[in-house]
Formats: C-alpha cells, structure tokens, sequence
C-alpha cells in the first residue's frame, strides 16, 4: 500500500506521547560544554575544482572529543562582504563528496559548508572523517545505529550532534560568513541532525529540514522494516534483553524533543509514500516544533520526497529569510 | 556474478561483426536533409532559477518533422566573447529537468545546452517536449524502444537523433557560442545519442560519452533481460514474427555504426558490473570508434558508472580539448 | 496482507464520494458525436485459422477520429439467423491476439467481436491497431495510462471509450448479428471499458464485467503500487505539479461514474485478494451500477479472477439474458 | 542473462552421455504388463458444458494400479464416422481442468481426450485423480518431483507414465476414434510425458512435445534453479546421503531415453530464454529423438514457449499428418 | 509494516469466535480408539553418534493405522531411577534429524523423545517415517496442508495428531520414564501439535508450545500469505468451490479448539514481527487456553522467535515443575 | 545457475596466481609479538546453564593490544585428567552466543573454547566483545570488511586474527586442557580464522575449516555479490580510487596464502552451490594447503554446507587425531 501510514488528514495532526529522560537538557549540555573545551581551531585550504565560477575551500575543525572533522566550503567566486551562510548534513552513509559535486547554494550567492559525519562516507558519497573514540568499536549491528547504543554517553549520535554543533560555531567564525545569518538544512540523516542543532543552538537563522530521519524512534523501529531504522530492529532481534536500554538511548537523540526545543524559522518536506522515514514520523517532529514553520507535502514520492521541485521551495524560502546580495 | 560480462582483458578486445544496411548513409543523409529543409529559428527565454551566478534561458528549436524541440542553456552570468559549448542529451525516460538543476558545466565558464529527448521525461527527470508525428502511436511495448520499430523511417529514434544534430546546429546560431567548440555530450541514451551525433555531425570539438546506452543491439537485447533493452525482449517475446524487422530497424540506430563513422577526440567511460548497458556493448562502439579516444573504466560499478569521480575527468579533458576563458 | 484491502463486509457497502466534473455528460456526447461523424463503414475479410467448426472474420472499422480499429469476428460455421452478439474488450497490454485464440462465445453459438485497444498489443497478447492521433505522442511514462494525461480532450481513453462504443455500433450492422440482443464484456481493462461502454450506450442486452480497471482512480492510485494504476502515481512522482489536472481529467473516465449511469442487467465479479484491481475499487462500481446486478465473489484469487469457473458463471448468464439458437 | 544456457549453434548439436541403466527396457516392459493385467473398462459420461459445437464427456479408465484416471473427451458435435484423436498431457501442478476449457482440438475437428496427472490438480487448473498407491506417503520434499524417488519401482512417475500409456489405449476402445490415428501432445510435463509414451507405444500416429520437462536430469538439477526441477536438488540439499539412488532412479524416467526408443513423426518446440526447463535439455531429447522430427525455437520467450503462434504450428503439422474429416 | 498484526494490548486481548464441528471430541475419541487398538509394541535401538555423555536410541512405536512412526530418545549416560521426559514435535517440513543433532534436554538431564512427523522430513531437517495412508495420495497442492483436506477423515493432520498421542504413551511404557512426569513440546508445526495433544491428553505435567502453528485457520489464511498456511489459500485459489469443506475439515484440527480442552501448566511464546504463525493466532490460542499458562512476548522477533533466549527460559520451567534428578 | 562456479573437475585443480606482500610473514611475527608482549591472564568464571552434564566457563583473555576477549569454555562435568580442546571461531556478524547453546564437543567429551569475535555479536547470535582500538572508527562501509582497510596495521583482521592466535595461547594454560592437542575449527569467517591460525601457529593437533570465508579475495570479490564479500566491491564502488590499496591489505588476510604456510592435518568442507563462499576460492585455500588434508563435497548445498551431516564427518575426524577419554 503506497499510502501504508495514517491517512493525510490525521497525519498532520499526529503528536506522540513521546517520554523524555529527565536529564535531556543537561545530558546535553553537559556534552556541549566538554566539546567546546577544545579549541575552535578551523582551517580552510583552497582546492582546484575546475570550476571557475565557485571557491571551495577543504575546511578541517574540532569536533566531538577535539578530534578533526573534515567539510567543503563553498564560496561565489566574486563576493562582497560576509555572506550569509547554508550548513549542510549529509544523509545516512554518505560524506561530503567530491569537491565539485553540490555546488547549487553558492551559486544562488550564500556561504556553504558541507559536513562529513563521522565514520560515514563509504556508501552513496564519499567521507574522510573517522570516529575515533574507543566507543566506537562496541559490538553493534553493521552500520551505524547501534554503535554504543547501550549507554546515552556512548551512543553514535552523541558524537555526531556535537560535531554538527561544532560546525554551526566553526562557520561563523570564517571572516566570509555574516555569524547572524546561518541556517542549517539537510535531507534524512541530514534532516536530523538539522532539527537537533535547532533544538540545540537557540539563535540560527532558519532550519531547512527534509523528510528527517531520527525523529519518533517507537514508532519508526516498528512501522518500517527498511534501513537505517530497520538496523534498530536487527539489533534488537538478537539482543532480545536490551530493549530498555536501546529505547531509553534513542530518547535523548530523537528529533521530536529536539524539536519541541527549536524555535528558528523551519521549513520543512515529507513524502507521503516515504518508507525510509514514514510521514507520521516527519509530523511528529512537525508538530511538535517550537517555531515558527512550514510544511510541503509530496503526495507521490517515496524518500527521494522534492528533489529539484523542493530545491526551488528552498532558494525561495532562503530568500526570503536571508537574502543573499548580488552577484558581485 | 557481478563481473558477468566477458573477463577485462577480452572486453578491451572486443570487436563484434555487425552488419550494416546497406543505405545506412543514405538513409541518415536523407533523413537529415528533410529535416534541415525547416528554418533553423531557435528561441531563448531567460528564466528566474533563483542562481545570481548562472544565467538560465528556456529554449525552443525545430527538430524531427521541424516540431518544437525544448532545451535549457546555462550560461555564466558573467562572461566575456563567445564561449565554447557543452550540448548535453538525457538518459532514458528523463528530459531536461528543472531550469536549476545541472549547472556544472556553466560553472565551469562553458555554455551548455540540455536537450529534451521528445516523449520523454515523466520519470526520473521532467521534460515536456512532445512527439508529435503519427507513427508515435503504433503498436509498441510500453516505453519507447519500440515505438515504430517495424521500419527504420517511422522509427522513434529516427527522430531522436535527427532533434539531437538540430541541437548542435540551434547551438551554434547562438551570439553567447563560438560554433567551432561545440562538444556533445551523454550518459546511457544521452551516450548513445552523442556517439550517432558524433557520426552525424563531422566538426565537433570532442565527445564524452558515458556507458553508452544503444549499441550492438543483437549482443545486448540477449545478454541483460533489464530495462531498457529488454524492451526488445519483451516486444518479441509478444510479436515472435518480428524478429526480422526488428533487427533490421536496429542496425540503423547501432551506436557501433555511428562509432565507425566518427572522428571527433573522444572520451569515453564504462563500467565493468553495469548490467544496463553491459561493458562489451560499450567496448564495442569504443573498439569501432575511428577517431582518437580514451576510455575509463570503474570495475566495481553498476550503470551509476564514475558519477563525481567521472565529471572530475570530463572537465579536465574539457580543459585540455575547449579551454574555458577565465572567469568574467 | 492477502485480505489488505477493506474487510468483506465493508467492501459490499463502499461506496466513495467521488466528485464528477460538472461537464462529464457533454464532454461524451460531444465525443461520440464527433465519431459518429464518421461513416460506419465496417469490413469482415474471412481468415483461415486452421478452425472447422467456427469462422472467423478480420474486421475493420472507423474509431475515434475515424481511424481504422481492428477485430476479431467469429461465428458457429453452421448458423442459423441472425445471432446475439458478445463484444469484448481487452485487458491491458494486449491486443486481440491471433485469430483462434478465444472461440468460447462462438463454441457456445455467440457471434464474438473482439476489439484491439489501439496502441496496445505487444505484450500478453498481440494486436495491431496504431493511435495516430498527434496526441498520443505527449509526454507520458511508459505505457499508456499517462498518455495526453493534462488534457481530458487528449487523454488516451478517450480515443479507447470511443472505439469501444463504435465497435457496438460496427456490430450492430452486421447481418449475422441481431442488434437488439448486444453483450459487452470484458476483464481488467476490458472490464473497465465495458462499463464505459454501458454508461455510454443505452440499449444494450447486457453486461458482463470482470475485476473491472478503470474505477476509483483516486482510492485505487494510493491504494496499490502495481502496475498499471501505478503508471499514474508514477507519473506524479516525476511531475509533482500535475496532480490537479491529472484527477481532473481521470475524472471523466472513472468507471464509478459511469456505473451510475448504466442500465444494463449487469453480471460483475470481484477477486478478494487482488492487488492489481483491488477489491474496493471494483465494490465501487459495483454499488453505484444503476442497473439490475449481480455479483460473484472469488475470496482467494489475486487479479486472475474466477477464470473458468466464472466463464461458466457467464455461459450461464449469457443463456439466460440473450439464449443462444441451437447449434445448426 | 537471458540467453544463459549454450549458444544457439551449441544448442543444436547438444548430446549428453547419458548413462541408462541396464535394465531400462525390462522395467518399463514388465510395468506396463503388470498395469494391462487389469481390464481396460472405459466409461464416458456427457457433461452440459454450455457449449453447443462441442459434445464432452467425462472419461474413467483403470491406469496403473488398475485405480481409475479421470479424462475429459470433446468430439465436435456434428461428427461423421471415426475421427483421428489427440490424446494431450498436462503441465506440473495442474490437472484436466474444468469440463469447457480447452476445445481446440475439438473445433479443428478432432477428438481430443485430456488426462488428468495422479494427485496433481490444485495449483494452475483443477483435477480430481488421486494417487492411492501406499507408495504415495514416502518422505518427500513438497510436490510430486522426489515422491517415492530412492527407488524406481515406487517413484512417482512411473505411476504417471503408466497412466500415460493406458490412456492411449483407452481413447482406441471408443467408438468415436480410428485408433490408427492417435497423437499424444502436451507441453512441459505434458511433453515430458509424451516424450515417454513415444518411447513406450510404438504405433503413435503423430508426437507433439513443447518444452518438454524431464529430460537431461543431470544437467537440469544442477543448471536451473526454479520448480520443478529444484524439488530435486533441495531434497538432496537435505538428503545429502541419497545423491546416488536419486539419479538412479530418474534414470528410468529421463526423456533422453525414451526419445532414444520413439519412432512417430514428432514436433518439437524450444524456447531460449526458458529457465524451467532450460533448452539444452529440450535439444538434448530432439537431438537423441529416433524419429523423423522438426523442431520450431523461440528466441525471446521463457517457458511460456510459442503458445497460440505453436499452436498454428501444431494445428498445420496436424492437418499434414492426420487430417479431420470435413466438419459435418 | 513489522507489526503488521493487531497492536500489542489489541493481542493481548483477542480472543476469535470460531465456531467448532458438534462432534469434535467425538471425531477425535473415535479417532484415537481406532489407533489404541493397535498394540503398542515400542523398539528402542541403541545407535553410536560419537558423543559420551548422552545415549541415544532409534525407536519406532505404531502410530495412526498401526503403521510405524520413528523418534530419536536421548538420555543422559550416567543416569539414576525413571527421568522425567520431554516429547518433542517437529516444525513443518523437518523430521527427527540426524542422531547427535538435538541434546539439550538430555544436556539438562531429562528424557527426549523426538517423533518424525510422517512424510515431512525433506527439507530443513530429515526423517524417515513415511504416511503410507491411501488417502494421502489425494490431489493437493504442493506440501502436506491440503492432503485429504475435504474430508476431516482423510485429513493428513488427523494421522499426525494421532501420532503425536502415541508418541506420549510410547515414551510412557519405556523403563527410562517416570510416566508421570511428561511434559510435550515443539515449535511452529510442533507447537500446534503439541497444543493438540495438550487438549487430547489430560494427565500431562506441561505444555511448552513455541509461535504454535495450526491454530486460528480463518484469520491465519486470509492475514498473511506466507508458507505454510498460504497452502490452503493456494488450494483455493484453484478449487474455488472447496472454500467450505475445506474450513469444516480444518475445524477439527484448530488449535484455539485444543486450547479450550487442555489443562496442563503451560508455557507459550510469541514474536510480534512473526509473518508465518501471527502474533493474532497464537495469542488466539493462548487466550483460549483452559489452563494455567504463561507467555514469554519477542517483540522483534519474526518466526524464528526467542530460540536460545527462550530455551533457556524453557529450561528454567522445566525445573520447575518437573525438575531432573542430579547428575548421576 | 545453481553451480555457478567452475565445474567440479576444474574445482578441484584450481589454484589462483595470488601475489603476496613481500613482508607478509614480516608483519605477521611482529604483530604477534606486539600482541605476546601482553601478559595471558586467563579467567573462567563458573555460569550456571541448567545443564547437569556439562560445566561452563565465562573465560576473558587478552587479545590484540592487550583488549579482553570473552569466550566460553565447555567441559564435561565429569572429566578426568587433561582433556584434548576445540577452540572455534565464529562465523561472520556472530558472537560466542549464549552459554548453554554449543555444547557438541563438550558432549563428545571435548574441553571446548568458543571466542567472540571482536564488533560482532549482534545479529544471528550474541556476542560482547568491543573493538576498541581508534582504527575501528575511519570511514567504513558498514560491517567490518572494510575498517580500516586503506592500510594493513589498521584493518580489522589483523586484530581478529591477533586475537585468535591468543585464544589458542589461552586454552593451552587451562589446566583442564592437554596443550598438545588442541584443534581449530570453524565455519564461514570461523572456518578463514581457523586457515589463519594454522597458518601463524605451528602446533596445531589438527584444523578443521568448513567453507572457509576471507579467501582468494580478487576472485571472490568480483564473482558473488553476497554479503559480506561484497562489502568490498559496494566500498569500492563509491571509493572508486581506493582499487590498489584495498587488495594490498587483503593481501596479508589472504586465506590461501595462510593455507600455504600450515602444516597441522586438516578436514575441509565446500558447498558447490555456496554464492556466498564460493567453491572456487574454498578449493584455493585447499589446493594451496601445505599439510595433509581432505575434502568434504556437499554438491546440492549452498553457504549452510554440511551441517548436521558434516558433523558427524568432524567427530569420527576428531576421534581419530585426538580421540577424548571415555566419560568419567
């Protein structure tokens, strides 16, 4: 059934009854401050992409535990005074790609940094930024759900939420980034994390979040048999004593209290045949959101959701929250 | 298996013995002569992408039968003289897409022309340039391999290939080109469609052409039952008298013929566990091909072939064959 | 989920409150008009198929803008006066196959028209009846379902609703048949046709309806991902701004809106367990059809439907409404 | 691959070395003695079918065992004198079918018996003959492929062949048939047996084989991996001690054997993409087959084989070598 | 959808309103009457498998129509005074296996009876027990399901439960045995079993029944369409006139019937995810049953369930209410 | 193609031209002694089973870079005097499993060590050993084939096969256990661990390896696309540039080039129709063997091999080259 979820009418009035560990807010905090005891020390080398229209820069900075996390920044070749800029999270598996690959918000005119997440990078794009932490080697499910899942402190996501904190830190401090108009965004994986540093950073510009994974874990685990969600379930398929510990994990990671934190200017996109990340699951979040926000539904898609057509809805809304200047 | 082609070391040799209609030339000259007897007027409607960098025009030239071919062309929005041209044709069942979406080229400093492919464009990709002639209603397997196949003159791709020599011929009446750089361009049915134009067309700057969709049918329509080839297949599992005809219509359209006539520097790619256009098909238009030629090979990929990896070998070769000017 | 639809005793109750077009009388009468213009002027060429005991005829007529549809005729080689007729409609895909492959109604003493479905023939079963309008070149995803699809005036059903009431009228004029005792029958697509027929001809002996296609677009399109309600979903996946037209113009096609304006004594069957046309959408019809009718219910088959089981269940029918003359 | 067995020039001339076992002949000759032991008592009931042209009855006769076959016979209505008769085997899983199903023969004029297969009849078409033997019960990997197998005297198709054979005997008793001229036919399991019946009845008039299951059972097992084949290699995939009486056994029943032994004119067909039952096991009987014979390929079907284009074939070939008298 | 089935607290709660044959516990007094008058001559054969801490035996005993029924009986080697005893039930398809396989109740010091189930025993695991009844040579599907199923006399399952009875005063007679102390069990086949022998005898001293298959035929046949319960929806497929008999015959052999008449301490499990015995059916059952009874729930589990997670807690019940005597 | 390999005659002499790293024993001795410069602190914790017949032991020892590996040691509960060992190795994603679920070798009066295998452990069966090393985190594809694969001091297997090595060392400290006859085993991942550590230990009693994964990797990886070897290739696929590297550090995990170097007795078993470790590259591994050696067949089986059936094989194997005490 294409339309396997709840029907559209009671989508959009979906709001779970999500519980939260009591210590949500200062489990994070307390990791927040830990990473930003390290250094923000962000570099930024040019490289020869072969395009003469953009600047892309190879940017390394101190994520999670100081160790390095790898990004592209892009930059109109031709600019005038400090952009407005775009962070951007990748999708699950992927990593930042080559240097000449995703190139549309530099030029539409805005700053534009791409980050690798961690250990990823292997799949449908390439990465280079391990996970170092000795955590990391925990027995788990192949990929990277179950990584650590025992323990909150140990979890994957942990460590990938702060490095995409770091990022937001690392990109206003670049002399070409204005600091007072960034805006994260990414699709899944990407869409995520995106509402996780929403819900983390109080004073962002806009989030842009498109069919976000990570969101509504109860629910998700046992409506979907697909990957990444799915690697939950397999887990738990054969752990069958650690149903408690897994669930109260994701609890501090799942993108619905993220979300009821968040109050910067969202657009978001959900695909109301999505399997990968169910559209209950995508409301749930939307509903739940603390700002101001917007909502573009894609009646047939599956979890490629807008592509180019949703790509338009967001150099309009980018426009419209944080104009970029003229061409230089 | 995923090497189920022949083993590497014969693929490179590999040469097939494909007969050829005898009017093969005749027929194509002819064809082409009917077609340029419509006036070449080309259109070109600027577009609002929402790019400051790139600016964007929609636009119309007479193709097949002199009906209305639609097509993007990219151009930097600053730019000094006439530039040298990329013109671009689509993989199967896609079109020209979204104004925004493939802006590489243009952000390299090239013009670039993308062509819809008529009747197209409904799948993964939009595109809205019909099919207009009567004999694209005959009775066909559903897609457009056998649109008309009975026949080589009421042949879909009879028409195909007579829109994509329009396209390098629209291009060059444009101010912002210089006609003596024009190089064409392809992945898949794109691939095929560049290799024809390469023996169509007899002063192209270069060819890059990408696992080439549309060559040594007899070897592909037996040796991957995948879309779109099997679409022969499954037309003559059907019409088991058509086998003849069929063939016959083919060996006008044989990218292996077209490769035997052509003399413009290529670069071409293959990849070895691609069971869409299987590597000997693609070996052996490039074994055929008359002019100089290189070729990469991706050993461990399927029809997604070089992606990022590849378009980082095209702008070099572009580079070094059509040299953009510097940036505005 | 083999019972994935609703449960048995909803399905006998469903009845969807489907919004018709304020035009949907007039754009058909118009239509037919428009046909009718055209002189009925009907061929039966006899053809050997090898067959001693019933003769079989090529037969031509003029359809939808005139242009030639092709059928089948077969009759009992010793006949007797004039006989009732059965026109039957095919399923999608196919055509009306080859001359002796469905002699059942004329085994039983019917003569038996079938119709090709123009465009179609070249998968399950071969015909040869082209779509010459211009309009059939549209741009449209592979099969016919999408074809001119923006535009109820160019949307392919239209040409086949019109055929399919010409091909009554063809025969109907032929001196081996008795006009006034005219059957119309067909499964799937067939089935769906047959139902615009019944709403589109008014004096018709009667109607035999399998698994019907064609009902319910909006439920069925959302319902189900098989092929070919799917071809729709599809084609909005692509082209995510063409939902409005496309309901639009499915709009004048919906068998349900049809069923209400038939009269007809009408024989449906429904298959529980089919995800091709599902049991909800043929209930659809069913419960809307504003003739006396009957229905027979196969709980454990998928699309393939009561197959000889019910063909005794139409013999039966077919005796009662329109008997046979006994075998001369 | 779709052409995955040899090249079509290698298809032609495949001849395994198939071992027989010594006693071949005496065990199929004292088999068929010990099932003619029992009186040879045909009834046949008319059955109302709805059909005018056709006469059908249903057929008992004692086959091996002496425990009763069920057949349907279809005699054309108007009849003269004795007609020539095809007596016709079913595929795997299916059975006579119902009472009206198939009367193709019957409408060319001739009489037509159609045997059910023991126990078979309750997947694609129906039967009702059960196979009593105690024999039956053996452990056995679902279906009837490994029934009995450790030992040929209780395997499964030994009852079959058996049966096969009493049935031509029983369609020569009736006073409707010249049983001069009697044709077996059938297509899969249908072929396979009558391959087995030309070997074992050495006055046939005419063979008619499609696609024949049964044959080269050392290649078959280890080539394909699809029912009905299969069912022997996933008995021995669990009986991993039983590989040697397994192929002892089916060493009585190959067809490559019986073709050695069969000397009526015979008509063969063969599909190149059949992965049921792969082509170079049909050329392996066609190739052994000791009588004059022809054989029709289909180059882009899979087991569906010719179907009505074969059956055109079949009826010609049939005309050629018994012709049905005149319809009355 | 992985929790396809009912909500958990939905589950918890179903309880089907199945209506039973009047003369249910008459079929089956009248039916084990007939077994008991065979007498009950057990052979227990001592075979070497290698291992030194466990004995293990070859017996046979007469099962349904007397007719010999094969069980493996492991024992620990040092042993002291009659061992509680474990009766064991095998899952569809499997048989006893080999000799060494199954030793963790002996491991645990107890009694292991493990009984083929006759004819099964060709696929997963083997056997050697053959179903030499007459009738289970009567046309079926594929598989055992559906052998006999039109009458419940003739009914493949009435052996078997037959035998499964046998089997529990078979290991009663052995000197090895305390007979008061016999506790059944099995998974999916053998736990649907091992409910029906729970119902049929009434001095066992517990039931272990794990995701019981054969239990709740009406919802089981229509909610999933996996092996082995998609047998019956099969057989219907083809006989769509059976649709009566066949729920009447499997009327007797539901295990939420047996449920309502057992009466030991009972331990089940279940698996949410399981799409081959429904967490629906098997709750059904449980809900049902008229003894004191336990669930252990596997949320993430499919048909494998809890395996060695809940062996050990089948160990832990085992102890407690029969437990072993010390090692000797 | 269910022999989808080279056929069985050319198995059995195919023996690959594999290139080794010149430093292949190099690096191996000096990752050993790294990992020997650890103390071999062994511990064995009593657990409680609810097995009477044998005594379990949670055993911890310290593997690569002195990180504590788990396993589990099986003795007979009555033994007497040093008892010869079996230590195995897991297969590929499992772990030791729960403590009571392998007790074959205890049972057959073996002391019996079953090692975690460092990561896995979370999918078919449990496992709690972490792999805490920094290089289990770089970018990887997700399993374990590709950590830390760009260079041979970084890749998983070197710790995995370091650990293994101390699992011999550890089991021959137990006082238990007679260290001159201790054996290896294993299957799939097991079954290569088993061929590495014949390879790097010298006093092995005896191997015995079924279906051994991790062997002639050029081939394996380009022939099936099963996992897990086709992590490589789905790796390799998005990091198109890392080809050489990549086959450099499998070079040193290579099992034919470990195979060359052990001298112990070993008993291999193969699967003709295994796509996951295909019989080509089991037969490498065996053909390079340097000691006395013998092979299993199992022609009809896929990656399950042998089974229950080969067990059997491996017990009368044991009992000859290190026969256990009789029971105490």
């Amino acid at each position: 059934m294409p339309h396997f979820d709840l029907p559209p009418e009671q989508l959009r009035n979906y709001r779970p009854e999500l519980a939260e560990p009591a210590d949500f807010d200062e489990f994070w905090s307390t990791t927040l401050a830990a990473a930003d005891a390290h250094d923000l020390h962000v570099t930024a080398t040019p490289v020869d992409t072969g395009l003469t229209l953009v600047d892309t820069f190879d940017v390394r900075f101190p994520g999670y535990g100081g160790s390095p996390v790898s990004a592209w920044l892009h930059l109109p070749a031709r600019r005038v005074g400090p952009l407005p800029a775009v962070v951007e999270y990748v999708g699950y598996g992927g990593g930042r790609g080559l240097a000449h690959e995703r190139i549309l918000y530099a030029a539409a005119g805005y700053a534009h940094l791409i980050m690798d997440t961690r250990g990823q990078g292997s799949s449908w794009s390439v990465g280079d930024t391990p996970d170092p932490a000795a955590d990391s080697g925990g027995p788990a499910h192949p990929g990277f759900m179950t990584r650590g899942i025992l323990d909150p402190h140990t979890y994957y996501y942990r460590r990938v939420f702060t490095d995409a904190v770091r990022a937001v830190r690392a990109v206003r401090v670049l002399d070409a980034v204005d600091p007072a108009r960034v805006v994260v965004t990414g699709a899944s994986q990407g869409g995520g994390i995106s509402l996780a540093v929403a819900g983390l950073v109080d004073d962002l510009a806009a989030v842009m979040t498109d069919v976000p994974f990570l969101c509504d874990f109860p629910r998700a685990t046992t409506l979907v048999d697909t990957l990444p969600y799915a690697e939950v379930a397999r887990y738990l398929k054969a752990h069958r004593d650690h149903v408690d510990p897994v669930y109260r994990t994701l609890g501090y990671v799942d993108g619905v209290s993220h979300a009821r934190r968040a109050t910067a200017p969202a657009l978001f996109s959900v695909a109301l045949m999505d399997d990968v990340c169910p559209p209950s699951t995508v409301y749930a979040a939307y509903n739940c959101y603390a700002g101001v926000k917007e909502m573009r539904e894609y009646p047939f898609n599956n979890h490629e959701g807008g592509q180019g057509f949703h790509d338009r809805e967001k150099l309009t809304f980018l426009r419209r929250v944080v104009p970029a200047p003229p061409a230089g």
